[in-house]
């Protein structure tokens, strides 16, 4: 479907990007972040950490990104989503946050929750469960420095572009008058 | 159920309507559009173009609209709901929008992002989902200057008043005394 | 501001478009329908008509239409706001819709009662108090049979980027460098 | 359940409640208000007739509830729920509106589009899809003219509290020690 | 405005209307509900009392309303508008519900709380500070069994169809082309 | 999964918190208070009982809580959920609302009837559906004058951290290099 | 107003209610919290501090509460109001979370972000802007452990119960008939 | 307030970061973007431009991006807000989208619109008018690869915690018991 194909890469590869979530029960919805990001070559490590239920885990884990080399951190949360703002708060790396909409309300609890930050403190808010979209974020915040994944991005965006318009051509083959009614 | 029969025309009729919309999964709710004019024995064409992924194609696709004939432009989104306003942009043509509520926010962010507009470019904006009511505001626009269609449009109307008065007179006759307790 | 001049017209010129609202308080914000349509040198008609309170009087008023040569309908209306789709039940005319945010809900339940109509009766609605959209609307569904109001509608939107493209320019010219920090 | 068994009624019972909706899909969800009407013996007629699709039928319909001596009528709608009110506006008699939840905003379109009538129209609206209150509230309504149903209702509300009373013996009565840890 | 009168009555008129709010910053919104019971020449009483301030009180005046001579209670409260509820639970006497926007949710949370009730206890809810219609309705269950009542009520509603009337008429007598442009 | 093992206790505990709830549908929802309250050991006691069916009885239990012993009240209900309103009303021991999704609102038009209070009487609002926060807001309040819960809080909250904390380093274990790509 | 007077206390007392709230700009809202603990002669102390901002300082503040003798903490916050919750994260303390309606939503996003917690770290949310609730609600938990308290707390309810039924008695006092119209 | 002083730059400094918004009316919130990115001495340019009045002025902008060496886009809008996500269509580099409330539904219909986006184009969304976060992120993104922008952060983090901190001394030095009641 696509023209980028992933890249294969040493298992030691250090991760350069970090994906938390704050239960196990967020797992399938933020895992299309490491896909996209996989797509895109770029390691990331992954984490389940809830900044309500483990507030100490999780600053002992920010605390390390750092050191080990993390440059983004994707975190998706839902209901009264704190995860996202509390790593923001902890850490100056750009921080990614995923409303996810688990809760009762749709998510809209979530999405407020990540995006009303008071000014100084940021999140950079993505879509509901749209982790993909965190991951392409990411991407292009790493492509700032680094040509190839830049590269890569332009070929992604090419793709959807060239996929219309085949998608155009088609329709038009097939309906020699172009028309239906 | 109508007295309206659909008229047959010519495989090459040459389409008036546009209906586009932003990914394959709106396909069957757009059908509706398509299913309507086709009752009104009005031509269409239809084509997936998301204002997103692919503006380039889209914006080619909108310059020829006028050149093939086309009148009006019928284009459904959910979500950040942009196409229909992206259409708007680039073209004179009365566009009208649909809302797809396939998002996890009932369709009310698509249909704020459709009708929100601001002053000087409009978007036609019709009930969440309601693809035909997309095609009959379309065939109400093209009946101005099309007797046929006009005609055809007065039958339509009848029809609901005609189907309404007769389920009365069932419901009458069914219950002599016209009462149940 | 603009380059299109107004029209002069006769005064006897015979309207084309009605603009009716639930109540007189509605007068100010619909009186941007009146001023864009004379921008345009369409000439309209004006009534203040509840469906709720007078839905005798505006069933008469929306029978006289299309006998007095009206070709589209402009109805704004606040709260329960039942007016847009009264008119719409009652014609084949093009009816376009205006929700009024003069309620406690800030216009929700306006915008909602007038959009989501049954599959058969269509509102073309427009944003919250945008009567200037109403307008354009209208415009361009009588400029798919009027070749002068087709070029007027080319020169409107011309204008808006003529007059982005100027800003652009001030701004460049104001900061040799191009930048501020 | 109830101490309250359903009256028996000559068939010829005159009906003192029209129950009107609009659409044949609402007719399970406004079922209840039957249910509950013949529970207290009073006979009620019962139409589909949307307020868009068929508004001069449904201007006839209302026109002859008074001579047919109906005195309530409770009216069911969803989405940009007008029929509740397009009846208040043509009678002078009680109209209840119970907003049903079929559309894609959970029924809060409905809710507003029924409750926020302007001044001097009322509706008389119950909560979502609350068919059975509606009927509840045409019983109290004519009650007060009636000395059987104001029995009725007395010995309906007293079950209430019968019940709930039983319920707290019955769990007394199991755990002895009237806890469970 | 009106060519309904105000009844003159005796000053020991019995009141047949109660109207009961929650707490004195609603005395304003209220008043309305006063007011257009005068107009009609219905009686009426009017107290301050919370659901959750003065909950015995509230039940004492409750038990009192029959014996006085009230037929219907007009409810207005803000907030967790409890009051309509709570009254309608220790009464079978129709109970219409204000919702009061005083709230920093703009009265949603009110209307909600008001309409929402659970199967078997109603209360007829009117729109946002409606006060009002909450008046009209009283009078409209009133006049079931009151001829002059009824009587007014048409005059009330012709009243509107006329002014309507009126002020098309001097609008087209203003411009004799009808039209502006 | 827990350090905390159910404590023993004698089958005659005697109740320290009431757990009522509107309706038998609640239930389910509902037991999760129970289970929480279980798990440290608290002795409860059940209720269903609904503010607006079933008023009076209501009163009578709300007036027998304090000689039963009873610290902490739990309450939870849906849609214009009153219940913990008006036990809050009646008492002056701490209650606890839980608001119930079981509505066409998702549960919001819940969760406002509960919170938004008038001054002065005040209801401890949880999340929607989250009986296990209400048990454990009741255990923390108990353990302000009991040693033995306020140690069963540590351990419950430091359970939680052990257990982010054995996630991370089994993450870490199975991923030699930390990554994935 | 009312028959509670404020306890004159020692200038040393020991605060026992600790009241933080995120911003600077919340301080009057919060000051109802301690004009109504100043009114049952509960000492407390008053911090600013915001979680995003200051997270580290916070945390320090929450790990010195017991140590300095609180037992309820009263956290007000609006936007993405992460203040109640961290705190609730970092100690087994009763938190009670007061939403500050400051922000662009009325205040909606912090209720959400406050009560929407995790099942195990719960917050006891009370109504926006509330903030006398939140203290009525931590003289309730007080009380439970505090005779003197308890019986304040009984005279503070039996005074809106006067007040109520004094209001009654000057309206039927002013009002011979009882009545108007 | 602050210890982080503006950085003294040469005129000339070649702007890093691109803020463009849809209308002059909405310069004095966006002018909170340029502010927080003087303070940490990142040069910028700014525009005006609606994605919906010029989008071919718009078009050509974005395609001039990368060649005036502009790394991150700061876009905000509000109503329909499509032009986040048409600069995020055009382009590969990073967008920050900025909400803005000036509609009638207080924002909430541009956040929808802005964070929405389709899998595959990505809008970084902050909070509602909060351009000072948006220039947060872009120093943040922009610190990854420069040491001096990253140090400025640090010292930015602390100096919330040192005035936090400075608060929590001042206020006990200023009641030596700790306590207020």
């Amino acid at each position: 479907m696509s023209s980028i194909s992933n890249t294969p890469e040493s298992p030691t590869a250090r991760p350069r990007v970090a994906v938390v979530y704050g239960s196990a029960s967020d797992a399938q919805t933020m895992s299309k972040a490491g896909a996209t990001l996989s797509r895109f070559g770029v390691a990331h490590e992954e984490a389940v950490l809830s900044a309500h239920r483990a507030p100490r885990t999780l600053a002992d884990w920010v605390e390390g990104l750092r050191g080990r080399g993390i440059q983004v951190v994707i975190a998706g949360a839902g209901l009264a989503a704190a995860l996202p703002g509390t790593v923001a708060a902890l850490t100056t790396l750009p921080v990614i946050g995923v409303p996810i909409s688990g809760g009762a309300l749709d998510g809209m609890d979530s999405m407020l929750a990540i995006a009303q930050m008071p000014p100084g403190v940021a999140v950079a808010t993505v879509g509901l469960n749209n982790a993909t979209n965190a991951a392409v974020l990411a991407v292009q915040i790493l492509a700032l420095s680094d040509q190839e994944l830049a590269g890569k991005l332009v070929t992604y965006k090419d793709d959807f572009e060239r996929a219309a318009a085949d998608g155009l051509a088609r329709v038009a083959a097939a309906s020699p008058a172009g028309a239906s009614a």
